[in-house]
């Protein structure tokens, strides 16, 4: 199921394959929150070297309804996207949200953003919701604590998600579905390691980390990850949860992380900021009136080959939906294009020096 | 440079030809007020058959400016269109906004709607505009009337009209750049038929019919209409200008019209509203919300051969970018494949039996 190709200093290549094709790992996976990666067709997002989606549990079991989609064929169809699906188990919403109501053991009761309706998640409605959407891997339901965190509600939420895990596998899965657990632990180094260890004797086909870069500093991050790489079976892929910049996801890779998602590249598309090998830069500036360089030169995107950046600022000052379109999808190719460049050295006894190239051109300080 | 390959029936099928490829008629011209056909890109213009845009020289002169545009290579550059492009002349923008400030012999006095900044447009500015542009079809500057309008406005308006088409052809065009003349008239027979007249006296490469479908009785539009095609050359093309839905159209073409735009199919595509042969729909309505059919039945768009009403409606409900995408895609096509059949009718001998089909498909009332 997850073939490991290549090990380098920490870092892995590797090929995890789903009922919807494989994926090469290191892998980056566009957000696809209500069943589309924001302004992009299904076609785009493939051809810019996308072979997974991340769909989200949350916001689609509220609109259209995951039930709604089973009837419809399921979320692949339903989006008309043929390659994998990740899709989250909500987890993240439902903890995030102003309008969390109440958690116990049972499961976790808010209100929903759309119209305050009071909606309840337990591990088992997740793990349906998914096998509803159908997604070709589905994560277990979680409980992420924000930072800074204190040990006693870490632990408490730590404990909870692991309850929830067992739970979760405890289910039938869709027809090809794999799942991943989630670890957690807050911010505490023996937690970590402690959910790391409980999570790596259960039955998952991968393992999520999750509740890390909610604001604290990056080299805690790093640690904590470590730590728990260190502990997760080497035969199955490991996932970073929602991040993140060019910069993380190479130091990521340097730790071992196979999958990443972030909504990132899409956001910071429609304000007309966009990634480029010279750092980010925001379109509307008026430095760009003229300028008839592509968005980033040396980039292979649709939008570096056929625009310039006084047309992509003329867009976004007009206020036009291809301005969005546009550096959406030069972003998300950034992205993909900076994984399949770590991935390609991984194993050929480059990787260092591919490292040390990246991170001199995204800027970005090695971490402990 | 216009051949006139077949009539029938007061149809009539031609090709003209352009610095940027010829333009089969009767031809439907998607609108790109703003360098952009709103949400798409030019090579999905492209792929739904249009061969010739229409661009707004009021909107362009002041956002980027026509003068940063020639800097930048030309309007086609600049949105990297490289089929035909027609550019207005500003005269419908200038005389429908509140901004208007004077209007003499010498001009259009106004105020900028971006930034209240006064303005002027002349005979000749409007012709440097489009020189700057560099579109392959440049309109003459004309003072359009509203309905209803008294008979000596509107003969105030012709008048000024026909000085000006002879002062934007005493200026120098683009190179390859064709000159269209504009008739008006108000809402008045004999005013209609003296405009014709006088511009059919000069050097125009064809002919729009300004003023009309501003909110007058269809009867009235098509009266008029016929009036001015009866006395316009017939090896010229004819352009309707503004005009249409999918009705409108087909009773235009049967009066001898070849060419259209319209805003219609990219602003009802906004609010979730699509062309079908069964009528106009909202992708909004519920009864949608589980139809997995196509959006519209027997529709050969890249929409309709990809994705569901149901999925359609989703996208709409949740405000994503690409349900505008694709409907506004589909709506085009619409459009442009109504013209195609009605053009691969004209000197077939089926003409007659093709407008009757097509008017009972779009619920059309032939008019006198």
């Amino acid at each position: 199921m997850f073939e490991l190709i290549a090990e380098e200093a920490g870092a892995r290549r590797g090929r995890l394959m789903t009922a919807h094709g494989p994926v090469d790992t290191p892998a980056f996976m566009p957000v696809g929150t209500q069943a589309t990666v924001k302004a992009l067709s299904p076609d785009e997002v493939r051809a810019l070297g996308a072979q997974v989606l991340l769909g989200n549990s949350y916001h689609l079991a509220l609109r259209p309804g995951a039930d709604r989609i089973a009837r419809l064929g399921g979320l692949h169809r339903f989006m008309a996207w043929d390659g994998a699906i990740l899709t989250d188990s909500g987890g993240f919403q439902v903890f995030s949200l102003d309008h969390l109501v109440s958690v116990s053991e049972e499961g976790a009761t808010f209100r929903s953003h759309l119209d305050g309706s009071q909606q309840r998640f337990t591990p088992e409605s997740v793990m349906q919701i998914q096998r509803d959407l159908g997604s070709d891997i589905a994560m277990a339901f979680d409980q992420p604590i924000g930072w800074p965190a204190a040990t006693g509600p870490a632990e408490e939420a730590m404990h909870r998600t692991h309850g929830w895990a067992e739970r979760c596998l405890a289910t039938e899965p869709a027809a090809g579905q794999l799942r991943f657990g989630i670890v957690q632990g807050g911010f505490d180094d023996d937690l970590r390691r402690q959910s790391a260890e409980t999570l790596a004797h259960l039955s998952f086909d991968g393992f999520g980390v999750g509740g890390l870069s909610l604001g604290e500093p990056k080299a805690l991050t790093y640690r904590l990850l470590s730590l728990q790489t260190a502990i997760l079976p080497r035969q199955r892929p490991r996932y970073l949860m929602g991040v993140g910049t060019p910069a993380d996801l190479i130091e990521a890779i340097a730790h071992g992380i196979d999958m990443f998602d972030c909504v990132l590249p899409t956001r910071i598309a429609r304000n007309g900021s966009i990634l480029t090998q010279g750092g980010r830069i925001n379109l509307r500036n008026r430095r760009f009136i003229e300028d008839q360089g592509p968005p980033d030169e040396g980039c292979d995107c649709y939008t570096c080959q056929r625009f310039t950046r006084a047309y992509l600022r003329h867009l976004f000052m007009a206020g036009e939906i291809l301005g969005h379109r546009l550096a959406s999808l030069h972003n998300l190719r950034m992205l993909v294009r900076l994984v399949e460049q770590v991935r390609s050295a991984i194993g050929s006894g480059t990787l260092a020096g591919a490292l040390s190239s990246l991170r001199e051109q995204w800027s970005v300080a090695p971490l402990p």
